[in-house]
């Protein structure tokens, strides 16, 4: 849970800046308007993004540990707080879309102006006074990456609700497609496992207190489930048929009216989907994508299967991932998950896409909370949402691990989020 | 899972009558207005629960296997099916509250029309049939048991609403208040242990799927948490203090005002609160009431404890209750906790007050759905829920058992719900 | 504005059972269940009605004048007050529906209490008294009337929204049916007109305020609309074609699938609709009923007419209504609009269907509300509803006059309403 | 109401380039952000302002008089519709501030792009076909004058939810407060009286159909109510005395934490209120602003008076109004009302701010919709709004006269709306 502060000051401030520059990549290729909007309450506006990252390293680092440091500007802890209490009042979640000062280019000073102090901070502050306060520094970059894959998915669904959806990127060029392997049901033998972080660098609160979990002998597909067999479900009328789905999930998707996952089109008699890259044929080789854990479950009855426990998968995990990891990640830009190629034995188990899992997001038997404003973190989302395990080709590559506890209530879609069956 | 049948007609026709009369008498206090109403959505008409057991027998008995059987109205199922698919269309849950008619004196016509062909049934069928249909026959018995809880603590809701706060029984003319014994925390052993329904009887099908856990050494308080521990926390400003909350908790608790248990008043300067025999004071002795999941979670944490699981539940249970159980049941018509008395190394596990567990209500590893209509039992509502155990001053005392799952969502405070602390 | 007061009590006496009776005589069909509920906002419990009325007389009459006068029950008031802010808290008008106690036959316990305090009263109250308080003891029995017709229409809402159709009374035996009129559209002389109540006798103080308005010449339809014609409406498509609408209106009819007025269901293929006697098809002759501001303003649009305004329709009905009224009344208890047969100049101005007109039910001229609670009785309904004249088939025949200003929102469809066109 | 045709084609030109241009002037002090948010359905992100006034040329002028014109951009009719259901569907109203691109720039574009033909079309196209056309041509400019008001009012809320409280425009230097004059009530004669619009000029569908009203005599008060007088009404309690309220305002006052005008904030004691220059100290003699009917009429009741109708308004408008207008006007850029000044027998009237009047927005005798799509233009919104007269500091000036409708629901508040008293 340490960043390498002994090795100087220079390789820290080279990540900071390494992580703070890549998520002004991301925003680089929206216009001033797509940072301002928030089409439903679980999508930030990316201006949003941008400041409260940066108002998170000048509320938790600067202001408390850089003498003399005078913050941007007063009102913007007000503006750019997301859900800590203790640090005090803030701009209500469903209304963040309508705040649209500071503009953009501002938010960008503001964003220099915390950048320069933080490196001033680094380069001037002690070795022992960084290593007493790495935990916040590092919990501060890992807090910019889970943003990096939040504005991912936020500017997704924000094109997507435009009637002219408009492409994050142009299409590349030659995109090649491949054939997926066929669906093998590997073996993992069960008895007692360790779960949760053990490593030495960082995790987060939730994936510590690590414990001893029994689990029975069980099988899990070598592969996820593709957009080809996601289409079987839907045309033998799945989403109509009550006696798949859990009986809150079979309410929505009637209600909603759902027909297929979020981001599909039907055009002319064929099924499109919505990407970075504009509208897009379905690659029926592709795993699904943007999928709610009610219809990843409501599949899984289907097919006959069931999804994995986190624990089940944390287990099978540390067996089967190849290192390093092969998946798509942020950085390779695909913003899709790859096609299961030969040759492994079990693909996308980290990167390509969020993997549902039927376990409840709740605390492991040692989880306490950090003291202050921190501890408001994670603890208190533990309830009424289910884990993902895995990260998605919107995770930064050095951001996940096996430990790694995702959460989102069973209804969220516009995630990168995918089918793996067990039994 | 069986029935007595073996043992002749009889038995079985008693039994069968006594749970059906229980329910009327259940009602008997009720003026037919009372059996109308539906002042919230989770409270159904008690005029409802009459005919919706009723129907129950009618549809999964009857219909199927009394030949010759007419059913007493056409349009029945559709007024009284509560979340059956696949029986067909049905009144909206929400609109139970607007149905007049049947009327109430209609409604025991029906069911004195359905009790007649049960016992028709039950006389002239063999017991080779009636063995087969066994499951069908004690899951209606169980499922009108549920009813009776249901039937109490909607009443209760019901003339809680009500202005006049009018008593369902006058008062008991000498009531005893004894002291609470102290709190102590029992040490459990952990390790691995069997969780499940083993037995022979009746248990639903949630409870099976024996299976391994794992657990490690806990505690459990001997008792359930009084009303003079939740009103420290109370008058520590617990119901404002963000800390203590998990988020979706404290926001609900929040914008609903809430500062005190369900059905606490506060008059002229003290709290009261509604019973089924009217208004009293608050009994500083007897186990708080009335709380939802996040207030129970809540309390645990400002206490420095925490909930049990599911599994240190049953395990705990298996060790220490007393048998027979000393609880108060449905039976006793307290409908009120017994205060924990010296003498039990463990109070209140069974019977008395549900508790709330920090175990979401998922399937048990084998858990299996039955086939056909029957298969909608339970399993659809295996998510967003939290489990209790052990049953309430409003269970039949024979429906209750260590490995009974009962669910509600976290936010539900109109059941007999309570908190006992681990660590 | 008197009651014949100076010809001795027992006349007065008698008036007050008349009225009163009259509203119990509504209520005898009724099952105590169907008196407590309130399906939509809109319709009150008829437990409601029956106590309001008489909380009318006890908070209005007795209270203040009769000495030494106890109120029935202390919690009445809260109870059973309607909307009179200076009165005092009371029950949230949307949660008369769930207030079981007092019991239907408590409150006819309440009015027998009252009606005799009230004999009492009216029995020893000296003249010049009862001279003074008049005004209140005729707005007590006018208010009652009004509770009569809300009684019908909110009893006809009670059974409708019942899978069963219950019918409120049998079927008359032996229903004749005429053939209407042919539509003529009779000229009507402008010029400078005197608006409002000029006569001795009872009226709301919305009708005062005598004024003088200048109309242009216009002519008005002989009859209502029939269900034949507004047939030809739904048939040309008149609901989907937003041509013809006004715009929330519109909005309205499409958000709510209005394709019909209320009432009418589509049966094998025709059109039925659901009566006091339950479910009958479709008097073609008959005006057609139950429908909305919107939908009568669209019916006259698509019709290339239009509807009359307040003042048009006083000068017409002063003009043509024959005297004696000969329109179905609340007496007749035929509960539907008559047809308009030959002979007549100008049929179902007094009774069988309110008629909307295109006035905003706004003060007259000299309005003004009188002192105290009474004065809450009208204007402050004075701003987005529109004004209906003429009376309905559930009118009590002496309750209404030309004068008579009735006010509902444009979208409400439960009263008995109807269409006449003018030009 | 007609353009000056005749008078060659430059003039109208010059004309149609002036409102245009003016347009763009009003966004010209925002940020790209500020134009894309919706905080509320009433307000409209400026950016779709400026688009949909062009696709109103684009779509009733271009596409069918301008022979081989190419539309902009296929999809701008679906994005940039109001409310014609003739032209098709369209982006739900309270989905606009979601709608992200175009952006400002391409907004801009399109803006020229139709600029550029209409001016190709005014200069190619015959005296006679533009003499025919004409009215739709006019129809656009006053169109897009209305949505220069709309863009006034809009971004003034827009800017006042932003925690910063930026302003539109910096403080002018010296701002000079007068004092009010004293109110006077000015008598008014009654009598028959022609309304609506007699010139020869444009004026809208909504204001023809002149007829004849009878009105008594009455007073006008000879300024609008003032903050100071106002202030006395909110210190009396006002806002929390359900006796000057209509019902349905009181409910929303009560709901709403409604306590003073929109925009005021109480800051260490005192009332400020946030203008297009920021937040300011109340000018005590300058009238009251954005405030509802309800407020209105609930202070003219309190004050012992009245509101106007619509008829008596523009009587005395008529007789009062001094010719050139004296008010402020969009022109002058001060986006507040001046203060009552002497030597003027009625000051206010035209300009300053709109005032509601006690009439519902309702046809006039003789009206009828164009037909068409704009036919949709007025007609439609013919229920459950209130008339207010006299335009505002946001109008522009050549824009309004005295028979000018304009007309909001009784609970909005954003327009620069103000209350003159009647008797």
């Amino acid at each position: 849970m340490f960043l390498p502060v002994e090795t100087a000051h220079h390789p820290l401030t080279a990540r900071f800046l390494a992580v703070r520059t890549q998520t002004e990549e991301i925003c680089q290729p929206l216009q001033p308007e797509d940072t301002v909007v928030q089409p439903i309450i679980d999508v930030s506006p990316p201006k949003w993004h941008l400041a409260h990252t940066t108002w998170f390293f000048e509320t938790f680092v600067l202001e408390p540990h850089l003498p003399g440091y005078r913050v941007f500007h007063p009102k913007y802890s007000f503006l750019f707080n997301s859900y800590y209490n203790s640090i005090g009042s803030r701009v209500l979640r469903n209304q963040r879309g309508t705040v649209t000062r500071p503009t953009l280019q501002e938010v960008y000073q503001y964003r220099a102006y915390v950048n320069e102090h933080m490196q001033e901070f680094l380069s001037q502050t002690s070795v022992e006074k960084l290593t007493e306060i790495n935990p916040v520094l590092e919990l501060g970059l890992q807090h910019e990456q889970q943003h990096q894959e939040l504005l991912i998915t936020d500017i997704k669904f924000i094109l997507s609700t435009n009637p002219l959806l408009p492409a994050y990127l142009p299409k590349p060029a030659n995109k090649l497609t491949s054939k997926a392997v066929k669906p093998v049901m590997l073996r993992v033998k069960g008895g007692l496992h360790e779960i949760g972080y053990q490593g030495k660098d960082f995790c987060f609160d939730n994936e510590l207190g690590v414990h001893t979990v029994y689990v029975e002998d069980f099988s899990i597909m070598n592969r996820l489930v593709t957009n080809a067999e996601y289409l079987e479900f839907m045309q033998a009328g799945g989403y109509r048929d009550f006696r798949h789905w859990l009986g809150e999930g079979f309410e929505l998707a009637t209600t909603e009216h759902w027909e297929a996952p979020l981001y599909w089109f039907q055009h002319e008699g064929r099924w499109q989907h919505f990407t970075m890259h504009g509208l897009e044929d379905i690659d029926l080789h592709a795993p699904v994508t943007h999928i709610s854990f009610y219809e990843a479950n409501a599949y899984a009855t289907w097919a006959g299967k069931r999804l994995l426990t986190e624990f089940e998968w944390e287990i099978a995990c540390n067996q089967f991932h190849p290192d390093p990891a092969k998946g798509n990640f942020l950085e390779q830009k695909k913003f899709g998950a790859r096609t299961a190629t030969p040759g492994e034995t079990c693909s996308q188990l980290l990167g390509d896409l969020w993997e549902w899992t039927y376990s409840a997001y709740h605390p492991y038997p040692h989880f306490s909370k950090a003291p202050g404003a921190l501890g408001e973190y994670n603890g208190k989302f533990m309830i009424n949402q289910m884990v993902l395990r895995g990260g998605s080709c919107a995770t930064p590559q050095n951001h996940i691990r096996p430990t790694y506890r995702n959460f989102f209530h069973p209804d969220k879609r516009w995630q990168f989020s995918g089918i793996r069956l067990a039994e």
